[in-house]
């Protein structure tokens, strides 16, 4: 906003000071020594990254103060961190996963939300699904011990190489689900790289599979995937949280189903059509989001209990996305459900 | 719409009668004829699909008379018909592929747009994409000798097999290009099923390959390479039209954009924005799309001059989906440029 | 919808059968009759309607099974009925103005919410603003013996003569003010034809005056009033609802806003700009509101938590305005909302 | 927009330089000395407004040099001026109405035009409405002689006396109508202060009659008048420009329609609903609006072809407009047609 100087005019900026960021990542130590081992898929992102640009964010990762101060510049009251893709989902061997998983979360628990700014931070667990009932007894201490708020998994695990992946609809997984649901707590499924196959589209540009395009398409699949096979009509309660604004599924989610009504339906083992499940088992954030018709598109889709204001930070900026936000054409009490009022709902954050 | 029957009351449906629908499949002799040959990689999506679906839509892709009468129902006035998907971009045979892509236009030609409903009919040709020089040819012919008003591709291209793919901003497609850009016809960027390596993501779930959400990611992905080439620096002229709302770009173009800030430039040979291209370069279709959401998503993406209304016929129903766009809540200019002037000029119908 | 019979085609019309509508007419017997006495400003808007229509809405004021099938027929499940207008307001003698109020919310209790289909009824009671004292008090009366939801003004009251006019804001309607905030219920601000004096903008037009038009820009001023007067500053858990979308002032209050900027704030007795009035102190209906546009701009003006459906009948029809908020391009949560839940909460409907 | 100082990231404001405002006033000293005079019923918001703001205003409506360096500032190539409010319609002396109206525009020719920055200035003429034979021959003057490129009217005219009100579709107007429709120019009909038996309705709030409120719903009767008279059946190429988003008919208008229905017919002289009016014959400006969900209301009521940019300089400001103009969620395509492209075509400026 141009400041003018004629008398009685006033281009103030906006500016809430209460909001709530839910996709937020960090890394540890512990995490950040799995890289040196062989056994880990890590982001394919970083070759094509700015230089400056990933020093800037690693550092970000790990540094608490940096982002305290960040998060009291923009207004940002209270974080949800949880750790970085590729996440414990990248790593290839399933004991050293688990064994992971339960250290990383350990630390979280003692630099966040048991730290020095405590009162800021609230976290997301880490599982690994390799194992899926290890994953859910981890979940089940995460919640029950270390007083995380939910589960949030990097889309689809690694289980045992760079090709053997697994998504979160096989069977395998339903220890895990059972778990979820009965601990009552979301699940963020945030995307990671596309596998190596699904990488073949993007030859020649292979970045754009470590953009948010690349991201995006992979895990709207993912969450697709979900709602096709049964999953929420097995577990009603079940409650997965998507980031950047639901990743195209607003966009696209009535022509699927106008277009399932001329399938086979034994293919289809979800009873409902998937428009139902987006309204009844997902919540929805704008991590990453800038766009106002991008916005208005997905608050039309989920209606505005479902919608929570994100950052993705420190790969995004507070500030930069706080003031997008704080300004975007929206009455205040729209504002503050989507800023702050449904994250504490639906986290349970007191 | 419910009638009431209390006096002065009027709930009568609106109905306008000249639209223009322009991404409208047929097949014809010719063409069907190749799907009993092995080198041919028919669609993958009629193994999900509702068989008595699949029978009514075989018989309407050849039946003119069908598709006449529904045109005068929906209130079409002029359907710019092209060949189904796969087309000729799935004959592995470059040799069959080049002189069937010969054949199908003539047969367009004498059984539509020379047809007994000529004065209902224009049409895009189709051109054999595994030889590009040799689709240089024909696409000159279609538009020079048969009258055709652009060009329609269905995708990559099988070259040999269903495992070698060719897309569109590979090195050796540029003589096509440079002949499209000499002509100044649109070219029509038509969905197909996904490559088998790309298919297996849906594991377990195949037909979502083929629905609206496997096509439409792998036809934007392809956009999207076309963008990132630099092709549109070099033939700024070139113009795209992709149907079905733009196949998830609207929702997505601004973030990747946003988030490309942050790569080191030399990955990308393009010069300008993914955004400044899509409002360039791009044309949108609301084909196969009944959802007021996405469609005025689309339309803020790239204004009221570059969005056309289109049905999809067979696969859709030219009735059902005029209803839904006589009847979308919209002023009658801009109804009249989305659904018949904007094709009048862009593809310059007499 | 023009529905289609190609095989697993379905053009359904959705329909929802949970609805409330709360800006629903009716008049009693006790009113009726004072229209036959001189000291009534009754309704301008009749001498230009059609003559059936006229007659039609008369039998369907007092027509309580015809309303009960209607609403079945719609899918409304619930009516809050109030006095139709020019109502309470319109009698200029203040003695009987108390009298006849009185008398009629008894009738509404016999006829609606005591009576044959007491289930389906709640009511807004009616009073008479020409005695403020007596107003607060028949207002507690039916609140707290009658078991009515809420208080319905029409518009300003008749003091006297048709000249002589009486805002809400007017010092002397303090008492009943205060006893709103000690009822705690909301007042629904209901349109009635412009006075005399508005009307000479009409002039050779009088019919505008008695259309939306005429009643929306009146009652629009009337809460403008409302908000500048200070009123909400006083008593800031006052609830006014206005039906219509608004009357208008979603698409003007910020202009007003920015406008009053530059004005001397002494003129301004209230606290806050009126935009945050709008979003704290009031909720809408779209009584009588077809219009996608119209009913977008309200919600984004103020948020999902605060508008709700109605009909406005019979001067509107049940199924019209039923068909068309049942097939809303909008997501059955928000859905859900407007059309029952907000009803619910807001007027603590058990 | 805040800006960060993170490596890659940027958060630079957008800005366009070709844009052309429309509604911007200005006075001159032919009509400052009128404000002398009895016989003018002046601007009745300024005793409300704040002093520096008055002062600032008064300065800027005859500064040019000030105006140009303003223009420069915030990207603004052409203005087109015209007469403030109340202009010559507030003038009770026909004789010396007709007079003003003359040597104003010759002042606005010499001074803008034809003046040391003609390149960047166009004009609307104004006329003396009070005498509608003269109105024409002024309006053919302007545009044969004095090259402006439409005539803008300021509301209703007082005709002997502040209580004497004229609208424009008295029969006595007629002759000027037909001359605008045989010069086929615009005309920007301009809110003024409601007239005094208007403004009794803001009695205790009279500022509010001189706030966008009160000249918008003025304004917008006034131009629902034109629409029902029947003056575009019988000048159907007549062109009508109104400010402000239209005055809040785009709101509006469809509920009037929808309620006309069940009036009777031969109360409304027109052939046509309202909308189709309102589609064919009326253009929109945006002046003094800087909301988006009315920006966006307005596009959908009319199109993007009829929408035009304008500020509203001196009483807002070209560089606050500007800002949220050029910073507004719009493709670039939609952004210049409304920005500046249609002003181009509709005025046609060369």
């Amino acid at each position: 906003m141009v400041l003018t100087e004629r008398p009685t005019f006033s281009g103030a900026a906006k500016k809430t000071f209460q909001k709530i960021a839910i996709e937020e990542a960090i890394s540890t130590h512990v995490f950040n020594a799995t890289a040196t081992l062989p056994p880990v898929n890590s982001t394919a992102e970083l070759p094509y990254v700015d230089t400056k640009y990933v020093a800037d964010v690693k550092d970000r990762l790990t540094n608490v103060e940096a982002r305290v101060k960040a998060m009291d510049e923009a207004g940002v009251a209270l974080t949800v961190v949880s750790l970085t893709m590729p996440g414990i989902e990248g790593i290839f061997d399933t004991t050293v996963a688990v064994e992971t998983a339960r250290k990383v979360n350990n630390e979280i628990r003692e630099l966040y939300t048991a730290g020095p700014y405590a009162e800021r931070f609230r976290a997301f667990g880490c599982v690994a699904m390799q194992d899926p009932k290890a994953a859910a007894a981890e979940a089940e201490r995460c919640i029950k011990e270390l007083g995380f708020v939910g589960i949030l998994i990097n889309g689809f695990s690694n289980v045992g190489s760079a090709d053997q992946v697994q998504y979160l609809d096989e069977p395998q997984c339903a220890p895990f689900w059972a778990k979820m649901a009965e601990l009552d707590v979301p699940l963020y499924m945030h995307p990671r790289i596309p596998s190596p196959s699904q990488m073949r589209v993007y030859k020649g540009y292979e970045f754009l599979g470590g953009s948010p395009w690349g991201f995006g398409t992979e895990t709207a699949t993912h969450a697709i995937r979900l709602m096709i096979s049964g999953l929420f009509d097995k577990h009603p309660n079940l409650r997965i949280i998507l980031g950047h604004c639901g990743e195209g599924i607003p966009f696209s989610v009535n022509r699927i189903d106008h277009r399932l009504r001329h399938f086979q339906s034994h293919h289809t083992p979800c009873k409902l059509r998937l428009q139902e499940y987006w309204e009844k088992n997902f919540y929805i954030t704008t991590a990453g989001v800038m766009d106002d018709g991008t916005f208005f598109n997905t608050l039309k889709s989920c209606g505005e209990d479902r919608l929570m204001w994100s950052v993705d930070y420190p790969y995004e900026d507070y500030n930069e996305i706080s003031s997008w936000f704080d300004n975007l054409d929206l009455n205040n009490n729209s504002r503050a459900k989507i800023g702050w009022e449904n994250a504490r709902r639906i986290l349970k954050l007191e």
